[in-house]
């Protein structure tokens, strides 16, 4: 019985076919391991999300996250999944040995990762913000910070949030009002409310460390003055142990149409209800340094972005399985050429829509899993290429691609789930089965995490322009080396870099002819069609590279793989004729519709 | 405050500018009416969906119908909200006088239906399925049948829905096996069970009337031998009041993912729980002929489609207005050429990507329902023209229509909600807004009613080829009738007839293309895309004759009109292009990807 979460033969294509990521065991950092460790981590990650994450989503989704005024109630099988991961060490899973971690590559990791948001991606959001946090914590705090917080996070008692949005400054994080009040002491009293915590409350472990972003009083405005402070929810002991109650409440729990497992909260800082060290104010302490926390936090974004594009992805994935375990096993209708009524139907497969339906879905899951570990990869070589023009290069790729790693999934992914659903018919529109929640739950990731709206000035407004367009170049040219690889291979890898060629010179002149304007205001106008575009070249390119990797395997795997590449040259990549079309001409029909008009 | 639920003036301009529906009322059946009573039912229809569906809709999603076992319990709402329509009169508003209809055109009943659909599609459904019934009964019945039913329908006593589906046979109808036995009286014993029955059973009035699809022992098989029989969940005394317990009971409810407010169920006929006059099986009647029970059905399927349409339509116009409010009072960030942080916020409508995200959805969702009201103008000339030949066209051109005034609601409109989620932000997809539900529930509509790919293999598989493609050619005659008029206006309206001109062309090409294969199974692979390029076209079409509708207006609403043609035009349209590559090609990418290779 294959998993209906993802498809572990994908992943083995595409680690160690593709990516070859056992070559990383050869660099210092990951030097004890080898396939078998790899293996082993992708053998747990689907065991532990296959028997203890799967089961209870459907439940997590019905009975979502309870606030009775003092205390947030989830449904007792997080906690027990949650002790089961953490007591496996997986929480670390990519974190240094000094901290307790398996020091795994990030390639490795995103792809156990990815297991637990296929199965349950209500769950699987609290370790993975923890990680987060952790993360941050590993990069900007001090030595004294890492122990008391990163540790026992590692080990499964505590458990860490992000807090950057309020309610009046959710993408204007210029606007945030926290403030951040330094004491006698060298601390910080934190007042303000923050909007959207994701596990803001719950009581899974010992202790919550909130990150927050907030204002020191006298620091500039806008985003230049926004510190970074570690805030726990109970301050910690000398021993380590959780103490004293800090003034950090739930206000009150924002309902989701999906995601409904990760509890999402307002939540008050300093409002009085408790006065940690008899003083008003929530006790927090200060993450890096003064004014930078805007920084620190964009430093672990690229992270935390594709991220929520291999969450996407594994939504849309485990929906794609869903849809083809369907199609193939019900019977409906017949042959287009053999209406016979008294012959038996056959399994829906059998049409030539579901079967578009489900390659759709195949070339959107698939890519955009293929471009999450690429991605991934790429964090890894950052870290520990071992000279440093190829750190450089990765970086600026990374930096680059992380706009489209993060948005392309989110909008395809969901798109893929959509068809999920259109394949079962009226029972996927029923929460009796499965994809109704996958589609759902998808819908948060264009939100979270910047919109689509502000990947795509990401990536138009700064990351093309950035070093004098140094990135678009790598980008360009790093899709120039798949295409002469696949023209050196011949045959109909060559006829199929010819498409992709020609939309990688799309972008590149578009992108030139966008920024010849010298007006910031037209160029970014359509910056959201300039993200979709480009995000399909750089699938296309996804999908040659796979096709390259295939070699001259004739297995069903590879007969799959290859259809998909060519449904995606074919029928996908000339979508973005149009849109470049569109931007080329500077369209401003929507820009100039004045407010009063609509 | 202008209502969040439709704009009255696009109704009005609509209706009166554009569709010229006084015109109507010199027509015998119409020649009661004038434009006073219709502006009457229209402000009756917004008042009451105002004050008595609009207010429960969250109520009825949140407290979805509830079976006991015995008994299926809905919020008290619904039947105090139905108890004012119905008494209003509203259900009969397009039937005959004769019945105690008002007569009104369908154009204008349906303009008055949007405005329930729009304030809560849950609760519209179920006069809404009533009043399919009882069209289908009108068209098909028996004057007995008519005066049984029909007429407690028009009163708000009977309700109606209609059985076709079963668990084995959603899309494939041949495949039912409800069986109905003649019996000495000339009645018939109904067995079987119905699947994804909306309002199959509850207790807003007195009595449901089923309209079953069941095969007679020994019909034909497949879709030729299927009749239609009208069950009443209580017999109907020779009085007209309901007596004796028919053997209908649910065996279920199915949980969806939206449109919870309506009551979805298995029903079982005949299982043996009630003997009705002592004897085995669900007492059913004959309507109509024998084995003529899906023609009859059919028959009604244009207007039961095009309301699908109207129903996704009006999901998608609340959806917008209401991103529209949001946007024009939610202040967060700044210009992009004024980023000073002590400069207040601006409301996000100011920024070109929100204008972009609303140009959309206006585009789609005054786009849609100007189909929607055209198909429906079609309907009351295929009643009412005077001239035979006028009536043949109204038929040709609605059943070439019907397809797309179904399935492109389904689809854009839903992707305006879409859209109206990411205008929200993160509020978009809490509960505590209104526009996730729409998403959810406007989900449904490319469902039921016939698939997406259903309606693809209407459209290219028949509908234009019908006739000897006389059905395409219709349409295309009109296209280009209204391309001559937008050339003679001249000035940017000749501009934008160019494109549509050009697309129009296309869609000849590309049809015949597809039929000089020769091979249906070619022809008929991609016929989605078909669906939704022409699809695309036709609204290109629509929003051209909106223009050359809005004359020399300069008021704001003409303005924003003329830019959601023109976003259609420039922006929407060539999408196509790359629909009709592949459909030319005969692209069979997904057609020839094996059921093992997935």
């Amino acid at each position: 019985m294959d998993s209906l979460l993802l498809s572990r033969r994908d992943l083995d294509f595409l680690l160690y076919d593709w990516l070859d990521v056992t070559a990383l065991t050869r660099r210092p950092r990951y030097a004890d391991h080898d396939r078998d460790t790899f293996d082993a981590v992708l053998d747990l990650g689907e065991s532990i999300a296959t028997r203890h994450f799967a089961p209870h989503n459907k439940r997590n989704d019905a009975e979502e996250p309870r606030f009775d005024g003092e205390r947030v109630h989830l449904v007792p099988e997080v906690a027990e999944a949650l002790r089961v991961f953490a007591e496996a060490g997986l929480t670390g899973a990519a974190m240094d040995h000094a901290v307790g971690g398996w020091q795994l590559p990030t390639v490795v990791a995103n792809a156990c990762t990815a297991w637990f948001q296929a199965a349950n991606v209500g769950t699987a959001a609290y370790p993975f913000l923890t990680v987060g946090n952790a993360n941050l914590l590993l990069a900007h705090g001090s030595p004294e910070q890492i122990d008391t917080y990163v540790r026992p996070m590692v080990e499964g008692r505590f458990f860490g949030t992000m807090c950057l949005s309020e309610p009046q400054a959710g993408s204007s994080l210029a606007d945030l009002t926290t403030r951040a009040v330094p004491q006698a002491d060298g601390g910080y009293r934190i007042t303000g409310t923050k909007m959207w915590i994701s596990g803001g409350d719950h009581e899974l472990g010992e202790n919550i460390v909130h990150l927050v972003l907030a204002r020191i009083p006298g620091a500039p405005a806008g985003v230049k003055g926004i510190s970074l402070f570690a805030v726990p929810k109970f301050l910690v002991r000398p021993d380590g142990t959780p103490g004293e109650r800090n003034d950090v409440v739930v206000a009150g729990l924002n309902h989701k149409m999906g995601y409904r497992g990760t509890v999402n909260t307002l939540l008050n800082f300093g409002e009085g209800r408790y006065t940690p060290g008899g003083a008003p104010g929530a006790v927090g302490e200060l993450v890096g340094e003064p004014h930078q926390g805007l920084a620190a936090m964009f430093h672990m974004m690229n992270e935390a972005r594709i991220g929520v594009g291999l969450g996407a992805t594994a939504l849309g994935y485990t929906g794609y399985l869903h849809a083809l375990d369907y199609a193939r096993t019900r019977p409906q209708g017949r042959p287009l050429t053999g209406k016979d009524p008294l012959a038996p139907q056959v399994p829906i497969i059998e049409h030539a829509d579901v079967r578009r339906m489900l390659l759709a879905q195949k070339s959107y899951v698939e890519g955009a899993l293929a471009l999450g570990l690429y991605c991934s990869r790429l964090v890894d070589e950052e870290r520990t290429a071992e000279e440093e023009p190829a750190r450089a290069r990765a970086h600026l790729l990374l930096d680059v691609l992380t706009p489209i790693a993060k948005s392309w999934p989110a909008q395809w992914c969901l798109a893929a789930n959509d068809l999920a659903i259109q394949v079962h018919g009226g029972y996927g529109y029923t929460r009796e089965y499965n994809v109704e929640q996958f589609y759902r739950d998808n819908r948060l990731n264009a939100i979270h995490e910047g919109t689509h709206g502000i990947q795509g000035l990401d990536l138009l407004g700064r990351k093309v322009v950035m070093g004098g367009g140094a990135g678009l170049r790598l980008l360009l040219d790093t899709l120039a080396a798949t295409v002469a690889r696949a023209r050196a291979a011949g045959g109909e890898a060559a006829e199929l870099a010819d498409p992709l060629e020609g939309a990688a010179a799309r972008v590149g002149r578009t992108t030139a002819a966008l920024w010849a304007t010298g007006d910031p205001a037209t160029a970014l106008a359509n910056a959201s069609t300039y993200l979709e575009a480009v995000g399909h070249v750089v699938l296309a390119w996804i999908w040659l590279e796979q096709f390259l990797a295939l070699g001259d395997g004739a297995e069903p795997f590879h007969q799959g793989k290859r259809q998909a590449a060519r449904y995606f040259l074919r029928v996908e990549l000339p979508r973005t004729g149009p849109q470049f079309d569109l931007l080329d001409r500077l369209d401003r029909t929507a820009a100039d519709c004045r407010p009063e008009w609509f």
